[in-house]
C-alpha cells in the first residue's frame, strides 16, 4: 500500500476517535468577546498545544495582550519539502439566543438528518471542526509515517474579535512563521458534493463624506429654495457613481481590473444555474451589478461601489420642515485584481469635489483601505491542491472568489509574502454565528483526507 | 382736528401707561407647552377679559381642552362698516437657556441701544407687544369717539404649541367669529422703517418615502454587487427631482404657478440688493434655487422640493459593510399659487415608483398638505391698508410674501371663507424664541398708529 493510501486509510479508522477529539474541543466555552470566558480560551489553547505535543510537534502557548496563540512546529525528515503555515482559530462566537438551540451549544452531538450524519455544535463549522480537520491529517501522516512537509501551525483564539492581537505577533515573530505557502481551513465549499478553492479575495476601501452646507439646520419655510440642502448634493453625488448599465463612473476605477482566463471563466458559467437561488434567498429576483455580467462574478470578481450608511436632516417619526446643515454617507468600494486603493480613494474624492455647489464643503473620514489578494491562477501549489481535491472528492474544485475580505490573508501577503490556500468544507447552510451551528460529518471526514492528499501533493 | 388724527394723538399721549400694560402682561408667564404654567396661562387670557372689557367689549374667557381663548366683541355705530376678525395669541414660549438672558425674561425693561429703544422680555415680539399695538388702537378709538369697523379680537394661549384646541373651537363659533376679513399681527416689517403685508403663504406637501429592498441587511462583500442598494435608489430619486438649472422635474409640478403682477415684481427688484446679506447670515452666498430668480422668489414666490431627512443603513462611528434592507426619507413640497397638493403628492408617487428597480418596493406616508394662500393684489382691502402704512411710514409697505405655512391662516380661509391680512411690526432681529427677545419701541408705538389707521382706511 503506497504512503498515501496508508494515511487515507488511517484517517477513515481514526474517525470515531476524532470525532471525540472534535467534541472535547467544542465543549471548551471559548468565547471570546466576553471576559468571562478568558479562562476558557485558554483552556481551548492549552487543549491545542497537549493535542499536537502528542502527535510530536514542538508546540507551545504564546501569551499575547488578549487571548493566547498556539504556535507547534512539525519536521518532515525529507530535504526540500515545502514549508507551510497553517492557519485557524479556537475562539468562537456567543452562542445568543440560547433558547433557538434544540441542544445546549457547547453538548456537541451527532445528528442524524435525510442528507446524512451532522456534527452539532457552537463553533463547529467556524472554525474549531475545520482545523481539526488539518489536525487529524497530520495526526494521519504521523501514526503511519513521517510528515510529508515541514509544518508550522498558528492558531490564535480572537478572530471572532478582529484579531487585534495577530498583526504584532506576525511581525514579531517573521523569522518563526515564514513558510513558503499558507494553508487556511476557514472558507467553504461550493456545494455539499464540490470543493472549492478560495483563490481571489476583494480589496476594500471605506470612505466616509460629510457633506456640509449652512452654518446651521434652516427652517425650510424661511430659506427654502435659496438655500442649498446638503442631502440633494449628497443624493447626486450616490446617484452619479453608476450609470445606467451598472459600471461604476469613478474617473480610473477599472484600472487594474482583468478578466478571467477562459478556463475560470468557463467553470463559471457552469455554476451559473444556482444563481437565481442566491438572490432569492434574500427576497431579491434581479442581479443589481454591470450589465452583461454574472452574478458569480459580481460578487467574486467584479469591483463594486455600495453606500453603507447615508443620514442628514430630521429621521424621527412624523416630520420636520428643515434643511440640515450637513449630511453625511459611508461609502465601500470593493476591489479586484489590481485596483489602487490610494487611487480610487483620491478619485472619488476628487469626484465628490467637482459636484460640490459653491456654499458647500465636503469632509472626508478614511476607514481604511485594502488592496484585493489574488492567488495567481498559474501557481502550481494551487494546480497541486486542484488535482488532490478532484481526487478525493472525484470532481475539480471550483476556484472561487470571495466578495468580502478576510484581513488576516491580506497581513501573511503584505507583511510576510506570503500567498495562501484557502482550503474549507463549510456549507452555506453551516448556521454559522447561529443558533444549532452545524458541521457535516462528511466535511469533517473527508475534509481530513483532503488536506491528507493536498499535503501529499504539496510535496511530491 | 379730524377723527383720525385724534385718535393718533391719544396714542401719543398714552405711550407711558400702554408701556405699563405691556409690561404686566409680560409679567404674566404664560408658557403654553409646560402644564406647570397652565395656572399663568389662565391668568393671562383673565388679564386679557379684563383688559378688553374696561374698553366696552363683550370679553369672555372661553375654556377649551388646553389653555383658555378670548373672545371679544365692539361694535362700532356706524352702520355698513366692515367686520374684521382680530386673532393673536398671549401664550410665549420657554425663555430656556436663562442663563443667556442679560434680564430675567418675565421682568420687561426698556433698553436703549444706538438705533433706539427697545422693550425685552419673553413673549415681546411674539406675540404680546404685537397683539397689544392692536389693543392700544382699540382704546384710542374708544377714549375719543367710537370703532370705526365691528371688530371681534379672538386671541388664543396654544400658538406656540400647535393650535391644537383652535380649528375645533372656530367651527364651532363659525356664525360668533364670521367676519369681513381677518386681521393678523405676528409677522415682521421689511426693515426697521420700511412696513409690509405679507399677502402670500406657501402651501406644503410632506412625503416620506421607504424604499426596501432585499428582506434583510445584507453583508456587503457577500452581496455586494449582485444585490440592489436602496440608498442607491433613493439616491437617484433625489437627485433626479431637479435638473440642472435647478427646476423640479415632477410632472405637473408647475400647474398653477403663475408670474407676480409687474408692480410686485418691480417692487422686489428694488428690494433686491438685500439678498446678499439673507443667505449670508447663515454662511451661504449662492442662491440654490432656480436660475434666473432672485432669492424673494426663490423663499417667497416659487414652488421648492426639498428633502428634510435621509436615513439608511449604518449610521454609527466609523464603517460597517452593511447592504440596508432599507432607507427612506422625508420629502416637502412647498406650493405657490394654485398648486394642487394632491396632485403633487401623486406625482411624486408616480415619479418614485418610475425609479424602482424590480425587486425594490416603495412605501409612503403622508404627513401632511395645504394649499398656498394669497391674499389677491387686486383686494381693495389690500390698497387700502397699504395706503394706510404709506401715511404712517412715509414708505409704501412690502407686498412680502411668507415661505412658511402658518396653519390657522389656512383654517380661516379653508372653514370660514376669510382672507386674511397679515400686517405686524416685528424685526429680523427681535430674538423671537431666543434670549433677549425684544420689539422696538418704534414698533410698540408706531404699530398702534398704523393700526389707527388701517381700520380707519378700511371703514371708509
Amino acid at each position: 500500500m503506497a504512503a498515501l493510501e496508508k494515511v487515507l486509510a488511517k484517517i477513515d479508522a481514526n474517525l470515531e476517535p476524532a470525532l471525540g477529539r472534535l467534541f472535547k474541543l467544542i465543549e471548551i466555552k471559548s468565547i471570546s468577546t466576553d471576559p468571562a470566558y478568558a479562562g476558557d480560551c485558554a483552556a481551548a489553547a492549552q487543549w491545542l498545544v497537549d493535542e499536537l505535543k502528542g502527535l510530536g510537534f514542538e508546540a507551545s502557548l504564546r501569551p499575547t495582550p488578549g487571548h493566547p496563540m498556539i504556535v507547534a512546529q512539525g519536521k518532515a525528515p525529507r530535504p526540500d519539502v515545502p514549508h507551510v503555515l497553517f492557519y485557524g482559530h479556537y475562539d468562537v462566537q456567543p452562542p445568543d439566543p440560547l433558547d433557538l438551540w434544540e441542544t445546549p451549544p457547547f453538548e456537541p452531538r451527532l445528528a442524524e438528518v435525510e442528507t446524512g450524519k451532522q456534527i452539532v455544535g457552537r463553533g463547529v463549522a467556524d472554525d474549531k471542526g475545520q482545523l481539526m480537520t488539518f489536525v487529524e491529517a497530520c495526526r494521519a501522516f504521523k501514526e503511519t509515517g513521517d510528515l510529508p512537509c515541514n509544518i508550522t501551525i498558528l492558531i490564535e483564539g480572537e478572530e471572532e474579535t478582529g484579531s487585534p492581537s495577530l498583526p504584532a505577533f506576525l511581525a514579531s515573530h517573521k523569522d518563526e512563521l515564514k513558510a513558503d505557502l499558507v494553508l487556511v481551513c476557514d472558507t467553504g465549499m461550493w456545494d455539499r458534493t464540490t470543493p472549492a478553492i478560495t483563490t481571489m479575495l476583494r480589496g476594500l476601501v471605506l470612505e466616509e463624506v460629510v457633506i456640509h452646507g449652512a452654518d446651521r439646520d434652516l427652517h425650510s419655510g424661511i430659506f427654502g429654495g435659496a438655500a442649498i440642502n446638503p442631502i440633494r448634493v449628497l443624493g447626486r453625488i450616490i446617484s452619479d457613481l453608476h450609470d445606467e448599465h451598472g459600471h461604476i463612473t469613478l474617473p480610473g476605477f477599472y484600472d487594474g481590473v482583468s478578466e478571467l482566463p477562459e478556463e475560470v471563466a468557463a467553470q463559471w458559467r457552469e455554476l451559473h444555474a444556482h444563481e437565481g437561488d442566491f438572490l432569492k434567498s434574500v427576497g431579491l429576483s434581479v442581479p443589481a451589478g454591470e450589465e452583461g455580467r454574472s452574478v458569480l462574478e459580481m460578487v467574486w470578481s467584479r469591483p463594486t461601489c455600495d453606500v453603507n450608511g447615508v443620514i442628514g436632516g430630521y429621521t424621527g417619526k412624523g416630520s420636520k420642515t428643515v434643511l440640515p446643515a450637513q449630511a453625511s454617507a459611508k461609502f465601500s468600494f470593493r476591489l479586484v485584481g489590481a485596483q489602487d486603493p490610494a487611487k480610487i480613494a483620491e478619485s472619488f474624492r476628487a469626484f465628490v469635489h467637482k459636484r460640490l455647489p459653491a456654499d458647500c464643503r465636503a469632509e472626508f473620514l478614511s476607514h481604511g483601505a485594502s488592496r484585493a489578494l489574488q492567488l495567481p491562477f498559474s501557481s502550481e501549489a494551487l494546480s497541486r491542491a486542484s488535482r488532490a481535491l478532484l481526487a478525493e472528492w472525484g470532481k475539480a474544485p471550483v476556484f472561487a472568489g470571495c466578495g468580502g475580505s478576510i484581513p488576516i490573508i491580506g497581513v501573511f501577503k503584505n507583511d510576510l509574502g506570503m500567498d495562501s490556500l484557502m482550503i474549507g468544507f463549510g456549507l452555506e447552510d453551516d448556521r454559522v454565528h447561529s443558533p444549532n451551528e452545524k458541521y457535516e460529518l462528511s466535511s469533517f471526514h473527508k475534509g481530513a483526507r483532503s488536506w491528507a492528499r493536498v499535503l501529499n501533493a504539496l510535496a511530491l
